[in-house]
């Protein structure tokens, strides 16, 4: 993989949100807007409802794209990041960096009462960008 | 398919962005920022490279999953579409009427310079949402 610069590294852990499409078992793609935390180096991770069509389709298919991006009807200005991932279920001392990372980030996590429940590691594979300036 | 409420398809209308998830040969998931337009019924279209990842994905599986949502970092505000579609090619004069509509919404497109590329109708066939108020 190329090595990610540290401008995009900035912009994929500042992120507020970030959109995965999945390919489920029998092709069937789908997409969620999920809040995301960036480890800086290259994995991300979510926390996804075990039953969740995301979910299911990853344990069909562990690839997931990660789009973060920024529209603007200034179109000098769009910016995004594609991450591609290979996603897997994390536990023990790597579920629990991840989620110091969210408790951190979303404290509204707090209000919906933030026990882990599925979560999972998004490790980059290859990445593209256009428009995200040094 | 359940009947589209007029507020979610003034939501859809609306939309100055959204991100298209493809599942293509192999079952690789890739999603992309596009700028559609709706006909106010049940197609969406937008104009894609002939030869983008995306449009690529579609002839070899022309199921999308198109997300249309709004990230607030108050999550009671969190609003989202997901729509099933199918996409086909289009030409003549639903390309026209599609046309007219991008260039009605999307005045930046003549800064640009676009002559219609490949111009795809995705077709509604189920949806979903969540937090879209009538």
């Amino acid at each position: 993989m190329n090595p990610i610069p540290d401008h995009i590294r900035r912009y994929i852990g500042e992120a507020r949100v970030c959109r995965i499409a999945t390919a489920g078992a029998g092709g069937a793609p789908h997409v969620i807007p999920v809040c995301p935390v960036f480890d800086g180096d290259r994995t991300l991770a979510v926390d996804l409802g075990p039953e969740s069509v995301t979910a299911r389709a990853l344990r069909a298919n562990p690839r997931a794209a990660v789009l973060i991006d920024d529209y603007d009807d200034d179109w000098s200005k769009l910016r995004k990041v594609v991450l591609h991932c290979i996603a897997t279920p994390i536990a023990g001392a790597e579920q629990d960096a991840a989620w110091e990372r969210i408790r951190a980030k979303y404290p509204q996590y707090g209000s919906v009462n933030w026990a882990p429940r599925l979560t999972m590691a998004l490790r980059i594979e290859r990445w593209v960008q256009e428009g995200v300036g040094a």
